[in-house]
């Protein structure tokens, strides 16, 4: 669930304060990677939405119809991956304009059955001229085990479970038309699932949420729902090597987005132990790279322990 | 679930062979109003998705966005009452571009909020011109008591709870800027929620289908999956009084589409009793309108009982 806004004022709030909601306890609505809802004696269902639109998050002469499917049932499965769930099913909303050849929609659909998560349902309409794809993704986790972005702690150590930045760069050289081994980062991400479901048996790991929108954006997603401040080491970020480009390297690692690693918080006491534990399974440790701190939201970024003077923005998505 | 062909090709039929699915008892996937999943000991999850485009299902110049943000959902519910099921939660995906004012979301979300369902989740995205809204609807069922496409048998009575052909009466008139009753009907469709529950406690209610795409074209999807034919009595379907427009009311009844009441079949030898207690309970009877019988899918049309020689098709949706 990413809600963002296009226009001055503030949609969202906008929604949350009129929308009918289920009231109950352990149901979570709009503001997380998924909603959670009551399922069964064991369980919870997890739910979440997304869509990419053709010349907004894809442009179809620089993507295969095969990359467009691929990652539009990945962002959704990186949502699950984000609550520590595991994924049941997809439903697939389509609509395109009357010309789009038979080869991309085989191709785009291969795409989205490669990931090989059950497709349940969907709905096909036409579309005047651009390309549009939602899709809604199901999935479980054990009740009361749903990690999400409100938990975060004062204390708490900031990790991902994976590099940053790469697809950013990867974006950047398919648009200019050059090779790079970033590109593939950006066409096709891996949700975090099993990294996620590992992590969310662990009482001391906090917050966690899906990096879609970029660090510096999404963080304040942990910090405003656990209100509290974070503090970014940036010479710890963990950037890929060999990454040039037109911007430096933590620009793209904080900015660009469409990581979808996972970022979450855990009790600093915690840390060694959980990452040590998390290496042995995934053979890469968790990348610890700040701090949860009492505050009113504020992102300070440090390097060599001085404050640095500066602002990071969020993913802003393509633009012709 | 309503999977449209926009291209020569049958893109159903790729996606049904190729697609991953869930595997097992009382599990149905792509090919009915909704799919239907495991959900708790005592009831199953149904689940839909429906899509309105602009310029495709709607233009923004002549219909209101509160009245686009109800068809929106009300769409979607008539799917969980086609299964007789109840609702749960809808999931909402937005695009729109981003010269879009404000008061025209702000009136759009009301128009989703106004059937009172929690919207639990959703995505909004910005689009280069076009409106595209996609919903999801979650909803229960009592285990094994969806009604599904392919459960008529041969000799079942087919009726409707509701008049056919007012919404696309409503529509012309609304495309030509004239006044008429009907406009509302195509507007503010009701989904029949309550019927369709109702009508699922009946284990002599067969097969049912919300009509979205015109009888005509609606009930070959109920022969097909029950492989039965049918025979259509025109001179019993219920075409509310006074339908004047550019097509005779019986084609409006046949091929408008977006009526949203319920079709089902059921056994002959209970639709007296079954439609009595429904007249009881909504102050209307159910409206008899033809048989299902042994065959390959055909569709018959009879008046005064001579077969008619003609061939009805279902809804196209508006093209500028």
């Amino acid at each position: 669930v990413n809600i963002s806004f296009f226009t001055e004022f503030s949609f969202i709030d906008f929604i949350k304060k009129n929308a009918p909601t289920l009231e109950g306890t352990e149901i979570v609505g709009i503001g997380d990677d998924c909603a959670v809802l009551p399922y069964n004696n064991t369980h919870q269902l997890i739910v979440t939405t997304d869509s990419l639109v053709e010349n907004v998050h894809f442009l179809k002469n620089k993507v295969s119809a095969f990359d467009i499917g691929y990652k539009s049932i990945a962002v959704n499965l990186s949502d699950i991956a984000a609550m520590g769930g595991n994924p049941l099913a997809i439903f697939l909303s389509l609509s395109y304009p009357a010309n789009l050849k038979k080869q991309w929609l085989e191709e785009f659909m291969q795409g989205v059955f490669s990931l090989n998560i059950p497709l349940m349902g969907g709905d096909t309409t036409s579309s005047e001229s651009d390309i549009f794809i939602s899709v809604t993704a199901l999935g479980t986790i054990k009740k009361g085990k749903a990690k999400l972005r409100s938990m975060g702690k004062n204390g708490d150590i900031l990790c991902t479970t994976g590099y940053l930045g790469a697809s950013g760069l990867g974006l950047e050289k398919l648009l200019e038309n050059k090779k790079s081994i970033f590109i593939n980062d950006h066409l096709r991400p891996r949700a975090h699932l099993e990294e996620g479901h590992f992590l969310a048996r662990f009482k001391d790991v906090h917050a966690m949420m899906d990096i879609s929108d970029g660090l510096a954006s999404d963080l304040k997603h942990i910090c405003r729902q656990s209100n509290l401040s974070a503090s970014i080491d940036i010479d710890k970020l963990p950037i890929p090597k060999g990454m040039r480009g037109k911007k430096s390297p933590i620009s793209y690692a904080l900015e660009s987005g469409e990581d979808y690693c996972l970022l979450l918080s855990m009790s600093s006491h915690s840390f060694k132990k959980i990452s040590s534990s998390f290496e042995k399974k995934f053979g890469r440790p968790l990348y610890p790279i700040g701090t949860l701190l009492e505050g009113k939201g504020e992102i300070e970024y440090f390097k060599d322990n001085n404050k640095q003077d500066i602002q990071f923005y969020g993913y802003e998505h393509f633009k012709k």
